[in-house]
């Protein structure tokens, strides 16, 4: 095996890692392939002989078998094993290389290895990695943070490896400094928690208030799909509920009815909301998401209270009119919007708060294929920062505005008829409370500085005047 | 000046650690007292010569008036300032003496701190104070955590400062190890929180929806704090909604109505809620409430957004009907509810996280009096815990589940018509959606797992065996 050959290493041979490589492989680049555990390796290798990939067995051989300045993808388990494996590169690497980590890494972490890495002259990128086992195969999107100049550098094989929109345009961007990918990633990922949530809580009214059998749901999606829903979550959405069971013998049972509802979670959703109320951003929809996940995961306590807590009694039920399925398809594109209008509002107050400058449009373009929340409405919000590249919250954009005002009729009478029905809507309602919210000339907060005022001498501002003030509550005073 | 004289000393001469000093000293104890710039410890003695207080100018002659063991509490900011002096004292005290930290320190801190101390052989107390101004000199509630040693030591003086309960109960109690005090604290704060969001959110449908005026308003509330709300925030706001500005000469303009609606926060909300994220609780209150305050300090986007943004039109308002005070008061009662549900819920998760075994009926006791929470509504939650320690929801006991059944058709009732005439009501429809959610049999989350499992191949789990599956999606796998 000679030196110094391979254009790019990856290490990590679980199915991102070896799907990214085989990507990087079939646009004409030769690729380094190392796995902890030496085995994976061989038979990865082994099973795509025809390929320019080559084996290391020892990290060391690994790290001579690439070109110089080396360029090193790790795609491991995100935490610890990160810190190992950077730890014991950096003292097999040279200054100038680039080591870039493609999992889903916390951007406070991200940050710090990339300070860490600076002292030694190693550069760092830190990228997103979105679009699943296909997705690193046939074409993820791409969000790489840390120095542009290290972008650069791999720039070439990254717009290759990448997803194309359908005008063509890669899925890769630099995204900003240091944790800016990771942080970008994991507001990625908090807005798919809240698109799935969003397509759940339809899915499940539309299948309890109205009735409609699981087949009847799955075409619902479809033909939605074809509209302004058009994206791959309403489309797997349309197929996933048109599959039987595969391990019943009778055909009839729809898998969907066969899996247990606990919602698992991996962690990108909670660590958005936690940086949402570390910065301040209104983030209803991805929390509202984390936490039907985490109710989900409270079964047997659900099964117990099922049986004591009633839901409204039949009287007060409400008939769904026929427009119904109307309505709910225009109150989930109401949602998404008021869902996506959070997440770039926290992206802009993430970028002031971290200094990263990071340009929205961008974002909302490179998410147009290639990923998860991939959806021709990600054209609609690259059109819209495109007019106005610091828009402030998308709802100020004239499309979204107009789609608001259109549908919020639809919304409010889906959350109307769900709450009034006993079905829990959190994403729905919550979109409906941030629309009203945010629009909302005086909002009861008056009365909450009254209150902390009182019993906590905070102080408040005043409408005519500037000023702190401090109201005599007490005689005692 | 004689030495050791002292039964405890105060640092930090703000008004929570001078009202705190006063409480003390009235029940016959000396204090001394130290603050960081001297003219403060001079103008608090020369206010209060009568008083048994020894003030000290360096914190030196501070540590070596107080009698040994010494007992020191510091009432200063949160944060840097408390490990400066935690410091300082470090080296200045003897093993065996005790420091206790009344602000309003994050958890995670207290831990740190704890076990610095420990080293030396310095007991550390977090303690949570609550009740304002007022109540540290009239008797707070008082949530301490540490060595239960150290809190043995100063457990005659803490029980005589309290407020007592309605059958003479002091509102104090050993709550857990290192940072457990400070954690019911953030609980404590959080709850309120979500008691003054939906306080607030009732006052404003009423005002916004129905048409009552400020002075109907404080009447409205302050006839429910005859009933079931009784309370102490449901007082203040009937109080509040009576007063007129104090800086206009027209006395008909409600002092409410010249507050600016921007909602500020000094970090135990969010703190709530970045936790639950980290232990898995759900905790759409008081998230909902933070995300409240949050967006109401958005004002001049909001005024803008009210120029672009149309509520509902007209004709889809609904009218509200006669009852509509008494079912607001109802949905106040279910929201209130829901929102201690959730807060006791994440207690017994962090109680299992952190290890803290908190006791959750002994928590409910000292909130009765005190504090910002303080209603007859806590003897309620008390007796429920009296009855069943190791109750998982409050929502599982008979009275709750009881009132929950009765109300729930007010609350569905107020959350519809708020949503249908474009008042926000981020946590009373939260309210609903966690009361829905948790009595749910089943819930859409196995159509997220199929989704899961989809796009990313995370397996799900199956309602008819065990084992982890997953489902060939596409052809080619």
């Amino acid at each position: 095996m000679p030196g110094n050959q391979a254009d790019i290493g990856v290490i990590g041979m679980a199915v991102m890692g070896k799907n990214l490589a085989l990507n990087i492989e079939s646009h004409g680049y030769t690729v380094s392939v190392f796995n902890r555990t030496s085995a994976k390796t061989k038979s990865f290798v082994e099973n795509h002989e025809d390929k320019n990939l080559v084996p290391s067995f020892k990290l060391t051989d690994f790290v001579n078998s690439l070109k110089a300045p080396r360029k090193i993808i790790i795609m491991i388990k995100a935490g610890k094993p990160v810190d190992n494996i950077l730890n014991q590169l950096a003292s097999l690497l040279d200054k100038g290389d680039v080591i870039i980590d493609g999992g889903n890494a916390n951007f406070h972490d991200t940050i710090r290895r990339s300070a860490n890495l600076t002292k030694d002259g190693i550069y760092f990128l830190g990228m997103g990695v979105s679009g699943g086992e296909q997705g690193a195969l046939h074409g993820p999107s791409l969000m790489p943070g840390g120095q542009e100049k290290a972008y650069e550098m791999v720039k070439p094989i990254l717009t290759k490896i990448a997803a194309k929109a359908h005008d063509g345009t890669p899925c890769v961007t630099y995204v900003g400094p240091n944790g800016a990918g990771h942080y970008v990633k994991m507001i990625h990922n908090g807005i798919e928690y809240g698109d799935e949530e969003l397509i759940d809580e339809t899915y499940n009214l539309l299948r309890n208030i109205v009735g409609f059998n699981v087949d009847q749901l799955s075409k619902i999606f479809a033909k939605w799909n074809q509209g302004e829903l058009d994206s791959y979550l309403i489309k797997i959405t349309a197929d996933i509920l048109s599959r039987k069971d595969d391990l019943s013998s009778d055909q009839s049972v729809p898998i969907v009815d066969m899996i247990l509802d606990e919602g698992e979670n991996k962690g990108t959703g909670r660590w958005s909301s936690e940086d949402a109320m570390a910065i301040g951003a209104p983030q209803s929809l991805i929390t509202e998401s984390v936490f039907a996940r985490f109710i989900s995961m409270m079964k047997n306590q659900r099964m117990h209270a099922a049986q004591v807590l009633p839901g409204p009694e039949k009287k007060d039920q409400v008939k769904p009119d026929k427009d119904v399925v109307e309505e709910a398809c225009q109150a989930l594109y109401f949602g998404k919007i008021m869902s996506y209008a959070q997440g770039f509002v926290q992206l802009e107050m993430a970028s002031k708060t971290y200094k990263w400058h990071l340009k929205y449009g961008k974002l909302a373009q490179i998410w147009r294929a290639g990923c998860i929340i991939r959806a021709k409405f990600l054209q609609k919000i690259t059109d819209a920062f495109a007019k106005k590249p610091n828009l402030q919250n998308l709802l100020m954009d004239s499309y979204f505005a107009g789609i608001a005002k259109k549908y919020q009729k639809s919304a409010r009478k889906i959350v109307a008829l769900a709450t009034l029905d006993g079905i829990p809507v959190p994403c729905l309602s919550a979109a409906v409370s941030y629309y009203d919210s945010f629009r909302a000339k005086v909002l009861p907060a008056n009365l909450l500085q009254a209150q902390r005022d009182y019993f906590g001498a905070h102080t408040y501002h005043r409408i005519d005047r500037p000023g702190t003030f401090h109201y005599t509550w007490y005689k005692e005073e």
